[in-house]
């Protein structure tokens, strides 16, 4: 077989100390690569960017709730006063702000969501954050916790004029043990700052994203953010050791154990830990970080089969078992896209109907390389492979993952795309593709003429994670092809137990659709829990539950 | 050195597929090897076990509460009617039963607890439970939720004449995925038997301990025990994907997800990780497992200081990296005690301050020696171990483990010992052993004649955890001791920030001591948790918070 011959002689593997992919947080497309959440049909260009419409016309459904105070200038100036300092105050209310200062608190980086919001707090201690919401809660006036903004639901997005609470000047790390990999920081640290503080001590924060040049980490652990890393090191849920957080009556919740074993009492952090900031706001949190690997390998596989590739799954997960970091699917039909997009060189040969990237990452790039080839042997041997590469060096390893990566950004080339950001048990993922190309192929919506509104349905994602990312490329946007992708969609994600959303929490975006993924009770114990602590309702309101 | 020669030619080590301790359940002296968390000075000898005290006598103080029901013919009628079955009620309220049938759930394996129950139920399923549980808190009749009853805190032991219900008729695993290694299990499977299942298939259930042969898992989670995997593979809030759970109204929370992501809402389940049968009773569980490595190797050290042992933790974690497994203390004092017990061969020739026992598990044992040679090597040459053997085969691979696991049996050898599991940040873990040894020293209460009552201080226990066992032997039980000791050892572990229970939880045991590890505000937010669920309060009562 040919194409063994490329693989068999590694002779020439990169062991890089502190390898990291390129920073992408300042590049919108590359965030996009790790996927976006939106239900909505709109296509993201540089030219909608200035002209996102408010979410109140987009949602024309959410009225503000009128409990809520509007905001006085009595209330301006108590947070003037509190905060003590002109810049932590943006205040649109009693001065004018030019609209370029208010707007990166009001919109989101894809330009989707957009809200009224005239003031935004920046309090620089957690006493500060305490006597902030003891206020608004007294007053009743709404608050959005804002982190990094970075979010793909518009969680952290106000829709009216709810007051941004924001983290940014909450960046301090607190506390690192370099025996025990224990990291405490405020809850504004941006997480490739908390990374890269790691890297030097030889750890790694046991999350990685698009956005981890923007996001912070408190605003991660809210939206208990999955990424890149979880496949290795498992989720926030597990890594976190502690929260600070306050309740929205000022009470601070003060979690921040160091302790990666403390069973006294209910867990209560969790709540907090994909609680989108409706419940209290993180203000800082204690985390459990793992040692940075020496040795990065990627090797980029064709194979025949969906079949196929859970077995390359199956196996990888056997032989390369502690160093198995990213197993990522892709399907031909996003290959192909982003070929015609990006013309760049296809790393394979020959076409195949799926393709997958693997990662390792250990302590030892010997025991790895060699790791890594008996199983690329035994795999093709197998001919559970029919083909597959291995990167001989850095840009190679750059270049494979950009096969991964370049999806996203080349897949709404044309006009649009219907993306979902989804979680099937895994031997069903991949059906939801075939169904849903099948069903627009049948309403005869798909075709290359200009006539057909859809281009492709093409599917790709975290296969470690049972995170797929079912995209449909269109034209044009078309009525037609939201009914026939929706409530379908949801039913079918509904039919199989799966989540309607993977990794991106709810926010606005998902809200209506929780109940595809969670039955009535739940729902309903998750809003006696929003009650319990929240009961004037007044953080983030509109939005999660 | 003449030690290094010892390490240095590791020529034939054991590569074992599926391998495992001894399995230790039935034996109450190896179970108590995995660290027994009692603050009582009782020693646990066969003598005492049938002459256990009423925990009712031993805390006078708990008076049972008069708001429950009495459990009258009625509602023994209804519960039989409901189970449809003789085996599944056990009763002691209409008929006579022999005292050793009800033995078993009114009393746990270390006789320390007992209670005056009459009635056990045994349902067979989920809607049996929650009927159970529904007419309970309709007739406001107190339950105790009952796995395999190897609890070490009381915590699964009626105290007054509470219902127990059994989880030891739903034991069925429901569900596999060999891909993605997710198992899904009635709450009565034997975490043994789940492990077991799971090693057929290449996989390993992410916790181990003691009493692996009789614990249910259903309790390891209402635990969320910590045990020997930890170090490697997390908590259980992190594995576990979701847990069905019926709560005192009989409401099921079917939250059952098959899921490593899953972003739609609160993450309820994780209350009831730990949250020891007091708001809702677990019926399965769904658990991510990983692969299983093929294979072992432990190293024991020798070390001149906790300063080094810390520097030699800190090393294996850096050079070991994915293969760790466990990283063991023990100080000089622990070793000698077994030495004079056991009167076994020591593995190391001159005596040190500390031990330390090294286990890794990988994929590949030719990779995994390499790896730990090396790292011998380095620590050896930098001399911050001072000596060390490396498990030829499986024979001395055991007899390595006993060093550290034979520990809390040699103890308790002499009349009594007083135990604490605590977790307290590494850099300080130890420095409560020496400040309790020079407190009982200085206080007369310590030394080789019969006058003195305790003979020794020692601490052991899961370094990578940063969970300590402190031990105190006596030769009797001494008021002194007690007031030496208490509230000594607490105010010290809390002016650290430690956990006054690592692993083992609340229960009865611990219940009055949860202030030393959780603020007043911590307490109050998870009474209101307590009471939203459990508003008349019949989960599991006279426990926890």
């Amino acid at each position: 077989m040919a194409s063994r011959s490329r693989l068999a002689p590694v002779l020439r593997r990169v062991a890089i100390p502190s390898w990291r992919r390129p920073a992408t947080a300042t590049c919108p497309a590359m965030c996009v690569t790790r996927g976006m959440s939106s239900t909505a049909p709109r296509q993201l260009r540089e030219s909608s960017a200035r002209s996102a419409k408010y979410t109140s016309d987009s949602y024309p459904e959410i009225k503000r709730d009128s409990r809520f105070a509007q905001i006085t200038k009595e209330h301006v100036d108590y947070f003037k006063t509190l905060l003590g300092k002109e810049s932590a105050v943006v205040d649109g209310v009693t001065a004018g702000v030019a609209e370029d200062d208010m707007e990166p608190y009001n919109g989101d980086w894809m330009h989707k969501y957009r809200g009224h919001c005239k003031l935004v707090l920046k309090p620089a201690s957690t006493e500060q954050v305490s006597k902030i919401l003891k206020y608004c809660n007294e007053n009743v006036l709404a608050v959005v916790p804002q982190g990094g903004n970075t979010g793909l639901v518009g969680g952290s997005v106000p829709v009216f004029d709810e007051i941004v609470v924001s983290t940014s000047r909450m960046n301090q790390i607190r506390f690192f043990d370099d025996v025990s990999g224990v990291l405490v920081a405020d809850a504004g640290v941006i997480l490739e700052v908390a990374d890269q503080f790691l890297a030097e001590k030889g750890y790694i924060f046991p999350l990685d994203l698009g956005a981890k040049g923007s996001c912070h980490i408190g605003g991660n652990v809210s939206t208990n953010a999955g990424g890149l890393r979880l496949l290795r090191y498992g989720s926030l849920h597990g890594s976190v050791l502690g929260v600070e957080a306050v309740l929205p009556d000022g009470t601070i919740l003060d979690d921040l154990s160091r302790l990666r074993k403390n069973n006294t009492g209910y867990d209560l952090k969790q709540l907090f830990i994909g609680g989108e900031g409706t419940i209290g706001m993180i203000t800082a949190v204690s985390i459990h970080c793992p040692q940075r690997s020496n040795a990065v390998n990627v090797a980029f596989l064709g194979l025949e089969s969906y079949e196929k590739l859970q077995q390359a799954f199956r196996e990888a997960k056997s032989q390369l078992g502690e160093i198995l970091s990213a197993f990522e699917l892709m399907d031909s039909e996003s290959q192909e896209i982003l070929h015609k997009v990006k013309d760049n060189k296809r790393p394979l040969e020959q076409r195949h109907p799926f393709y997958c990237l693997i990662e390792t990452s250990g302590s030892n790039a010997d025991h790895d390389n060699e790791k890594l080839e008996k199983f690329l042997e035994d795999v093709m041997t197998k001919e559970i492979v029919a083909d597959g590469v291995v990167a001989q060096d850095e840009a190679q390893l750059k270049a494979l993952w950009s096969q991964r990566e370049g999806i996203t950004e080349s897949v709404g080339h044309w006009g649009g795309v219907y993306k979902y950001d989804v979680s099937i048990p895994l031997q069903d993922m991949y059906k939801l593709v075939e169904d849903v190309r099948k069903r627009v192929e049948d309403a005869g919506l798909k075709g290359e003429t200009d006539e057909y509104p859809i281009i492709e349905v093409i599917g790709y994602g975290h296969m470690g994670d049972s995170n797929l990312h079912l995209n449909v490329a269109v034209r044009r946007y078309d009525k037609k092809v939201e009914e026939a992708l929706e409530p379908y969609v949801y039913e079918w994600i509904k039919d199989k137990n799966g989540s309607i959303s993977a990794e991106h929490g709810l926010g606005i975006a998902k809200k209506k659709y929780i109940g595809y993924s969670r039955n009535e009770t739940t729902v309903g114990l998750m809003k006696q829990i929003k009650n319990l602590y929240d009961p004037k309702g007044i953080m983030n309101p509109y939005k999660y539950i």
